[in-house]
Formats: C-alpha cells, sequence, structure tokens
C-alpha cells in the first residue's frame, strides 16, 4: 500500500517505458481498452504521482493502441500486482473481469454508474466513478470530471482520494444508493436532452434549416442554469399554459412516439407550475 | 422608408433625449416592455445606424425603466410614425397590440415565434424572431442570436435585414412554416431539456446530492454536439438496449408520469438505433 512511503525519500527507478516509476506512486493496473479507458489512460498518464504499470485488455487492436505507453497483457495470468486494479469495461463485464483478481491484495475498483459495489468479489473494493459522458473522437478536460468515490473503508478511500485528485480537482465521497440516484440523473440530463437535440434534428434536416440555428438557443439553455436553478430559467408554452401553442406542436409532430413524449413532457411541466401557485 | 435616403450626406439632428438620430437611420417604435423587448431595446440601443424613437407599454412600472433613455407612451394615439413597429409582446396580445398601428405606413413586426403573420392586420407586416430564451435577469450577447425573418415583400425584407444586422450577425429569411418547425425545435432543445434539469435537481435535493455536480456533464453533453451529431453522441443504457440498467432506473423514479417520460425517452432511443442496425 502506497500512503506508508509518504515520508520516504523518492527513489526513481527506470521501468523499460519511457516513465520512471516512484516508490511513492500509486501502481495501477488498468482492465479494459474501450472508451472510459483510454480516457483514464490518458489522464492517469499525465499524473505525478501515478503510473499505470499495465493496461489489460482482451481486444488486441484496442489494447495495441497502449503499447508503446505500457505494458499491455492479454491473458489473465499475467496481471501483476498494483495498489490499484481500475476496471473500465462495459458494464456487464465487470464482474468477469474481476474474477481475474481475485488473489490480488489491492484495491479493485470499478468505474460504473450503475453496478453494485459487490459485482467485485475482492475483500479490498470500490467504486470510482466519473460523472461524465466520453466519446473516444473527443478530447475532455478530465480536472473538472466529478470523480465519485466508495469503499469499505477508510484507507482505501484515502487511496480513491489520492488516485482522484491526481486527475481531477472535484473528488466526493458517495454511498452506493447516491451513485444510483445520480446515474439516473445522469440519464436525465445527457441521454434524453441529447435524443431530443436528435429529434430537433431530424425536423430541422426536413425543413431545410441548419441545425446550427439552434445552437446559441442550446448554449444559452446550459448557461442559464449556471446563474438560474431550473425551476426558475423555465419558459415556454407548456409552463405559460398555452393550450393552443401546444396542440398545434402536436399537430406538427408526425410520428406517435414522439407526440407522446411532447405531451408528457409538456404535462409534467405543466404540473411542476402548476404546484407554485 | 429609409433606404432611399442611402446616399444623402448624414445630418444629425438631437432629440430631446441623448441619442442623435441620423437621417438615414431606423426610426424604431418597440411595443412591449416584457422580457424580449428590454432585450431588443437595450441591443437596439447600442447600434450605430437604428433608434429607438418611443417605447410603447401598458405596464407603468416597466415602462418606467424606459423613461430616461428614450420616448414613452401608454395611449395608442401617442405612437409616432416609424420604419419599422417592433411588436414585443405576449403571443395572446400581438393582435391586439397590431391594431393600435393600423393607421401606420411603417412595416409592423412581431417577434414571435409560433403567431401567424396574418396576426398583423397592416399592409406592411412582418416577422422578426429571435431564436433564444430570454431571462430578465441574464444579460445576453445579442450578436449570436440567429434572427428569423419573414416579410410579404422583398423591400420590407431589406429593412428588416439592416434591423437584424444591426444587433446580430446571424440573419436568416425563413417561411411561416420554418418558423413554426423551429419553435417546435425550440420546445424539444431548450424547454424540455431544462425540465429534465429540473427533474434531476429534485433528485439531487432528495438524495443530499449537489447539483453542482451533474453541471460537467450537462456542458459536456452540450460541446460534444459541436463536433458530433446528436445521432453520433447518444450514449447510455436506452441506446445500448441495457435492459437491467433502464428497468432498474425506472423502479428508482416514484412518480408515474416521470416513470413514463423515462419510458418514452428511452423507447424513442431505442427505436433510433435499431433502424441503424
Amino acid at each position: 500500500m502506497v500512503l506508508i512511503y509518504k515520508t520516504k525519500p523518492f527513489i526513481p527507478f527506470k521501468t523499460t517505458y519511457s516513465k520512471f516509476v516512484l516508490l511513492n506512486m500509486l501502481k495501477i493496473v488498468l482492465l479494459g481498452t474501450g472508451n472510459v479507458a483510454t480516457h483514464f489512460f490518458h489522464a492517469l498518464n499525465k499524473a505525478d504521482n501515478v503510473s499505470v504499470i499495465q493496461v489489460f485488455g482482451r481486444n488486441l487492436e484496442e489494447l495495441a493502441l497502449f503499447k508503446n505507453k505500457t505494458q499491455t497483457v492479454t491473458a489473465p495470468m499475467d496481471i501483476k500486482e498494483a495498489d490499484v486494479f481500475l476496471i473500465a469495461v462495459s458494464d456487464s463485464a465487470v464482474s468477469t473481469v474481476s474474477q481475474y483478481l481475485k488473489n490480488k491484495k489491492g484495491l479493485v475498483v470499478h468505474t460504473s454508474g450503475s453496478v453494485p459495489l459487490n459485482a467485485i468479489s475482492n475483500k479490498r473494493k470500490g467504486v470510482f466513478y466519473p460523472l461524465q459522458t466520453f466519446t473516444k473522437e473527443k478530447k475532455i478536460d478530465f480536472h473538472s470530471i466529478p470523480i465519485c468515490i466508495e469503499t469499505e473503508n477508510a484507507n482505501d478511500y484515502l487511496i480513491l482520494k489520492e488516485l482522484g485528485y491526481s486527475v481531477s480537482n472535484s473528488i466526493h465521497r458517495i454511498s452506493s444508493e447516491q451513485r444510483q440516484k445520480l446515474h439516473l440523473s445522469a440519464v436525465l440530463v445527457n441521454n434524453f436532452p441529447n435524443h431530443l437535440y436528435h429529434l430537433a434534428q431530424e425536423i430541422c434536416n426536413e425543413n431545410e434549416l441548419s441545425f446550427e440555428l439552434l445552437q446559441p438557443l442550446i448554449s444559452e439553455t446550459v448557461d442559464k442554469i449556471r446563474f438560474l436553478t431550473p425551476m426558475n430559467a423555465q419558459t415556454g408554452p407548456a409552463k405559460r399554459n398555452d393550450v393552443e401553442t401546444l396542440q398545434f406542436h402536436i399537430e406538427q409532430i408526425k410520428q406517435p412516439l414522439q407526440k407522446k413524449i411532447y405531451q408528457l413532457l409538456s404535462e409534467s411541466i405543466k404540473k411542476t407550475y402548476e404546484k407554485e401557485l
């Protein structure tokens, strides 16, 4: 475990890779080669107090992208001991991957918003959940990403806190239940708005309108809630119960499912402001 | 009408207010004192080629805020002649206010996304629709706001184009039908996402989580679609048809209406990506 070396002098030794590994560095094995794993790898690689000593993956093509930067392994038996095993694979694979680590002494953590802590069978387990949407093609500033941490004991929490602050300024200890609620909230503020953008883009395309026209509005919608609560920022026909406009909009929507979405969201907005009166 | 003076020299004359009015300036009467009217007034007041010669309003308290900046009138008979009468009142009042202008020679335009062009009974009529959400408490950079213009003849279009470029860099001639679709799209990308933010904030409040935690995700969601189409930016359980997570989320939502919203939006996302396969 790393923290006990804190007072010792830094004694670097050279690995076969370009980065020096210090004795009091957190040694990380990253499990996964996908989207989240890749973003984590780049962020961790920039940190001074962390060394990703291995990347484990089954997808050889994806794994190859890490080859010049650290050791890559594809057989579970080749996984080294580490301070933290960071599992960044699809939700359904977390449990299987954690099985490969059952004899390890290090702390095994997954990075999922929805997988239970107990999906990991190791004695020392945790969650290291970055509350963000990642896309392979797009770089992201990791420092502002909230990292939500769960562990079963205080010492493991300190390790994940240190790991967290190595890549982000926003570290939060949360419970399993809070993580579930955050994950649900993330769907509400990311997945659903993005889908609504998609539906709007379809309407634009069908009517020879550039989707670009909506970009300032989309940006301002988000900018507003830095100054106002969403409750106070709400505008539009549903809030003012403008029945005529609501009806006219519903008539314009062709797809029954989309009509229903419009109706239900409008109803929910109306209810929110009825309460207020 | 203004454009015919274009080649004449600028001959300023002093009004009783601080601003010089040039002969080739567009003279504007602003009708309305609310949110949109106020934002328009500030933007127009900064423009070199425009002079807001009067503000008309019924709400004396709101009207008083314009008093030191231009002439304010509350009786329809006191409304002066102008190049453009800019009606920025609530949708339901557009028609009534336009009645006050029936003897005017100037171009009468409203600023609404949903009111038909024919709500204005004047011979010369148009629409000057700023595609943005306005809040009184929050300043906004007008230059990036798309202004969507409708007129019945080319000359009036030129006037509104000139007026548009005096406050914005993004001027677009659209049809009535396109404006209807833009207004519907605006609800999809502004009203509905904002309401989803509100629902997420409620979940955060109930679970002692700061809504701030979701801000980086909300920002990134919007930032992403500057580089990717919303179609390609989509992530989440509905897209990957992760039935277990979807079910778990629905169980966590207490309100039946919100459960339905979750189900319908997820269904719509699933359908979108089924099509793709």
